[in-house]
């Protein structure tokens, strides 16, 4: 059988994770206890939160700890189990991170049907990300008939789901997003209204045009210059759900000035923003809803996505570095070891 | 009959308003049509969100127009009447600015019954500032049991008030105020738990110590170095209710950097906060239940207040100019004419 192989967390990234923060590591295959499973990764999951995952200082998720597997999703066939749970064969969602192989409780896994929908999308479009865009727009963002939605990083895994959810829900949706074709796709595959590119030179007044009757809802990915571009059009009484923020998690300095922060405080009180930071394993007592309504949504053909497959689990350092860059196309997969169910 | 004075806006003051950009003139007495009243004012309200009111930007108060009297609530005494409304003697709440007599259309004025409460009330517990503190704590800091809030300005009009509520709902309430008088005024009067001097040298650390476990909601009244130290100390979930800006009304510039705005909104994210500005007037579907609940607390001694009258018109600047320094002790008044009630 196989060997394991393990992206370690060698030392903390200062900027941009490269192949010396996390080193790839050969290591023996671990063996599964009473009311265990090994398991064999298919898919590994790369999302924008694991930056700050590899940084010491808090944040909601815990950090990894220095020589410890880098964490994350993972969509895994159950090669060995010892437990009733979940048999050899089976397709599991599991956190196992950054390896081909690892041994978990069987408890903790969620079986997956590959008839249902591909298994991939339990890392996707009906899982994490999916959740998140569902609970962060629909309870943060409180979406109303004819109200302009901004979302950023649009041709992304959460930006996909939040805009085609507020189309549903009757607004005027448009995508911020960092290429052309990243823009047409939004707007062909997805519905968006309109999509503005903010490497644009004129992205601002794009935007502007784009939002005739300002922004009532901004869904933020991304702060920078789409943050501040949107901040001078947010209407009274605007929602910002805050899921992310790209464009800073490799900074390594405060900008420069001057203090921003007072006359943003004093737009907050003056528009009557609401601005509520969220992540979304706070709000578990919404997802069974959120699998129903989106199964219900996949079916009837009224939520797309795209996914961006990169093969082998050595390009996993590569690919992480482009998604934080916003080079992948949709949501960001490492096929680890091949799909049999595809 | 006396000649009306009023406050003209001559010019925008920058910076801190005086003499120059507020002119006391003479002018005659204006003569009430049909459906009108001519009122004579016995108190003007002063209140910090005039500041705003006197700058050409947009806010959600419409600025005053140069040469127009400058805004503000005043309680009055109906000298003349035109309507069926009201009659000569009756007591009023109305809006006529900084000036001795106004004419005013009897269908906007709310009669204010001597008997039940001090007519000077309507412009501070029992009004605008009163329903301000019920409107942010209640609607956008959800107080729960064993919350502890942060109140800043607690001693003013609004911060008394929600210090006092938050106590009923079974929080934990530490204030944060500018004099030794008034940190004990708060806690003896108003039964706050702490309160804390912003301009000892260790603040931060006595608000640290005051907060031992953490901050659930801060109520913001004044920005500046209050808000830094609070943002140290907030908990996970932590709302903030943006009521009020005070110590950035005057400001001329922005501050030096660098710009805290980017790890402000990290913040935001990591810690999941809720920031709403909000003014009272969006909310007038609460003012049946605030004057109905507000009214039983003061009567049942639940709710406490303290007043600042000045005396005399011509003082106005000068009383407004201390409003904004922190020299009030609880709300702000000028007495325009004696009150005959009391």
């Amino acid at each position: 059988m196989d060997k394991n192989q393990q992206y370690i967390l060698a030392q903390r990234p200062i900027g941009m994770p490269d192949e010396h923060s996390l080193k790839l590591q050969d290591s023996a295959l671990p063996e599964p206890g009473e009311g265990q499973a090994l398991l064999k990764t298919i898919y590994l999951s790369l999302d924008p939160y694991m930056r700050g995952r590899m940084n010491d200082a808090a944040s909601y998720a815990k950090s990894v700890e220095l020589g410890e597997v880098m964490g994350g999703q993972t969509i895994s066939e159950v090669v060995v189990s010892n437990s009733p749970a979940v048999s050899a064969g089976d397709y599991v969602l599991s956190s196992n991170g950054w390896q081909r192989y690892a041994v978990a409780n069987a408890d903790t896994l969620v079986k997956l049907d590959p008839a249902q929908a591909p298994i991939s999308t339990g890392v996707g479009v009906l899982g994490m990300p999916g959740f998140t865009a569902y609970v962060g727009l629909l309870q943060f963002g409180q979406p109303k008939q004819g109200d302009t939605v901004v979302v950023s990083a649009a041709a992304g895994a959460v930006g996909q789901v939040v805009g085609q959810i507020a189309k549903m829900r009757g607004c005027r949706v448009v995508g911020v997003a960092g290429a052309p074709d990243k823009c047409d796709h939004v707007v062909r595959e997805y519905g968006f209204d309109v999509c503005v590119n903010y490497k644009d030179d004129d992205f601002e007044a794009q935007l502007a045009k784009a939002c005739p009757d300002g922004i009532d809802i901004y869904f933020e990915n991304v702060g920078g210059r789409v943050f501040d571009a949107v901040m001078t059009l947010v209407n009274d009484f605007a929602r910002i759900p805050v899921c992310g923020r790209i464009a800073h998690y490799n900074q390594t300095s405060l900008p420069e000035g001057p203090d921003r922060l007072v006359p943003f405080m004093g737009k907050i009180l003056v528009k009557r923003l609401m601005l509520r930071g969220f992540i979304q394993s706070d709000h578990l007592e919404h997802l069974a809803d959120f699998r129903r309504d989106m199964s219900q949504w996949i079916r009837d053909g009224k939520i797309h996505y795209q996914e961006d497959i990169v093969d082998g689990l050595e390009n996993t350092v590569s690919a992480f570095q482009g998604l934080l860059q916003g080079k992948n196309r949709g949501k960001m997969l490492v096929r680890v070891a091949p799909d049999p169910t595809r």
